[in-house]
C-alpha cells in the first residue's frame, strides 16, 4: 500500500494579482475517507502527495498558516483550517463556496486541535450523535472503531448527554483506552468475540437506542440485531468494507420495519455551516474542563503520509491520525 | 400453502357481565404481514381461522356490526373497524391500548373502504409518505408493488404532492393501471427488466429523492445507487423476502453516507393515534373529490381466507385484498 503512493517536488507559482493564497500546511488529516476516494475515482493514479503545490494533487483537511495572500480575506501570519491537501504549501483560491476558516490562536488550543476535535472529526462526531441520534438522558448508545477519532469523540459526547456507552475496537490497549482513559461504560475487543450478535447481547441486555456506525459489515447486521424500538443508526464509515477485508452488511429488513428503525447516512460538511459556532464553543468548553479528552496520533513529515494512512487499515493508529510537516 | 390453513367451527361465549363486546365481522382485511407474523411465531401452528371466536386465533384488521355489547363504549349496532380476527365473530375487550374505532356509517363510503384506503392501508401510505419522506413539489418518488394496497395510494398521495411518480409492478394489466386510472406518470414491469438499475436510470434520468420500498431485495439495492443526495427511502414492507423467492438487499452503505440517505422502517400504528383525524378527513375529502382511485380486490366467505392469502404472494391481487363475510 506505501508503495502505491508518491511523492513529488514541484514549483508553487503564486503571484500577488492571482487572487490566490499561499499556505503553509503545518498538520495534514489523515482519514479513512481518502480509501473511497481512490476507490471511487475522486482520488486518481497520478494525483500525487506534493513538497508544494501542483494539481492535480492529493485534497485533504490541514491547518496552516497564510504565507502570502493576494485576497483580502486572508492575510500573511492568518492561521487557517480547511480543505487543503496532502502537500507542503497549497495554493488556495478563496470562492463563495471555498473557504478556510481562521483559526483562532488566542484559544491556546494545540493547532492540531483544529482539524481533529475541533475540525471535521468533531464535527463529524457531534453533528452526527446530536442532529442525527438525537440521544436522551439514559439510552444506550453503540459506537464501533470506538477508538478512532471520530468514534472516541461520539463516546465521549454520549456519556456528557446522560447515555449508557458501549464501545468495541480490535486491541486490548485500545478497549483499555475506552474504559479507563474515555470513560465508556464497557467496551470489547470484537476480534475476540466472533459472534457479534451475541457479544451485543450480552452487552445491552435491554437493547440498543443508537449505534454510531464507523464499520458496516457484520457490525451493522448485529447492531440491527439488537436495536430497540425507534432505534437510531448513524452510518459514518463503513472500514470493514474499504480495504475488501470484509464483506457488505445483509441488514435484516424486516427489524427495520418492525422496530422502526431509522438508518441515516452523515457528513460532516451538512452540519459545519450551519452549526460550526454553536459545536465550536461548546467543544472547547468541554475540552478547558477536561470533560473531553483528545487523543491524537501524530506522525512527523510529508515522506511519513503513505505510512500514516495504511496504518488507519491495519489497526494500529489510536484517536486523530495526522502529519505533523516541518 | 392453502392447505397451511385450517377453518374451525368454535362456539363464542358472551355474557352480559364479561366486559366484552360481540363483533359480528363483515370484511376482513388480508395482509402480507401476516406471513412475518408466522414466520417470526407471532402467528402459531394451531392458530385457526375459526366461524366463531376462540382463542388462539388469527388476529387481523376487520370491519363490523357490534351484535352484544357490555361494554358502555359501544353500544349493538354500531360499525367498528379494528383488530379483530380472521372470524365470523370476535369478542374484543376494550381497553385503554385496545380500542375498536366506530366507523361513520354517514359518510356513506363503503364499509370496505374502512379497512382499507381509511384503515391501516390508507395510514401506512399517508404516514409513511407525509411524515417520514416529506415529499416536495416536483420531487422524483420511486413505488415499488405499486399496484398493491399501499403502492397504489402512496403514488396517488405523491401525485397530489405535486411530485414525479413512477411505479413498478409485475404485470402488463397493473402497469396499465398504474397509468391509466392512478395517474402515475410511469410505470413498468421489472418482471421484463432484469437489471433493475438500468431500468431505475431510465426511469429517473435525475435520480430519485423518494422510494416507497415494498419489496426489498434487488430492488431496494437498486434503488439506493440511484437516489439523489438527502433520497428518503420508507422502509414498508419486503415482501421479496417473505417467501424466500428472493435474496436479501445487500445495500451499498457507501451510497447512504456520500447521499446521507435517510432509511426508515414505518408502520401504521405509529401514526394512527396522533394523526387519525387528519388523515381521515383529508383522504376522505379526496375520494369524494375523485382525486383518489380506490381499488378493492374482494373474496367471499371465510373459507376463502386462505386462497386469498395466497393471492397477495403469487402476485394475483390488485389493489387492497379483502374478504366479505356472509
Amino acid at each position: 500500500m506505501e508503495a502505491d503512493f508518491e511523492v513529488k517536488e514541484q514549483t508553487t507559482r503564486w503571484s500577488p494579482d492571482s487572487g490566490e493564497v499561499l499556505v503553509k500546511n503545518l498538520y495534514l488529516s489523515i482519514d479513512p475517507y481518502q480509501h473511497n476516494r481512490m476507490k471511487r475515482g475522486a482520488v486518481l493514479p497520478g494525483q500525487v502527495i506534493t513538497h508544494n503545490n501542483l494539481s492535480p494533487r492529493i485534497v485533504s483537511y490541514a491547518v496552516g498558516e497564510v504565507v502570502a495572500s493576494a485576497s483580502p480575506e486572508y492575510a500573511a501570519g492568518d492561521m487557517v483550517a480547511g480543505v487543503l491537501g496532502w502537500e507542503d504549501y497549497t495554493l488556495f483560491k478563496p470562492s463563495p463556496t471555498a473557504r478556510m476558516s481562521k483559526v483562532d490562536a488566542s484559544a491556546s488550543f494545540p493547532l492540531s486541535y483544529h482539524i481533529g476535535v475541533l475540525g471535521t472529526s468533531g464535527m463529524t462526531a457531534y453533528g452526527g450523535l446530536f442532529e442525527v441520534c438525537k440521544p436522551a438522558k439514559g439510552e444506550k448508545v453503540f459506537v464501533s472503531a470506538a477508538a478512532g477519532s471520530i468514534g472516541g469523540l461520539v463516546g465521549q459526547f454520549a456519556k456528557l448527554a446522560g447515555c449508557y456507552v458501549v464501545g468495541c475496537a480490535g486491541t486490548k490497549a485500545k478497549v483499555d483506552l475506552l474504559k479507563d482513559k474515555l470513560g465508556f461504560d464497557d467496551a470489547f475487543n470484537y476480534k475476540e468475540d466472533p459472534d457479534l450478535k451475541s457479544a451485543l447481547k450480552r452487552y445491552f441486555p435491554d437493547g440498543i437506542d443508537i449505534y454510531f456506525d464507523n464499520v458496516g459489515g457484520e457490525m451493522l447486521e448485529a447492531a440491527l440485531a439488537n436495536m430497540n424500538i425507534y432505534g437510531r443508526v448513524a452510518v459514518c464509515g463503513v472500514i470493514s468494507e474499504y480495504t475488501g477485508a470484509g464483506r457488505r452488511a445483509v441488514p435484516d429488513m424486516l427489524d427495520v420495519i418492525y422496530k422502526r428503525i431509522t438508518i441515516r447516512g452523515i457528513y460532516a460538511w451538512d452540519f459545519m455551516p450551519k452549526r460550526f459556532a454553536e459545536f465550536y464553543g461548546v467543544i472547547s468548553d468541554w475540552i478547558r474542563q477536561g470533560k473531553v479528552q483528545v487523543i491524537e496520533d501524530v506522525s512527523d513529515g510529508l515522506e511519513n503520509v503513505p505510512a500514516a494512512f495504511v496504518e488507519l487499515f491495519t489497526g494500529q493508529n489510536v484517536g486523530k491520525k495526522l502529519v505533523k510537516l516541518a
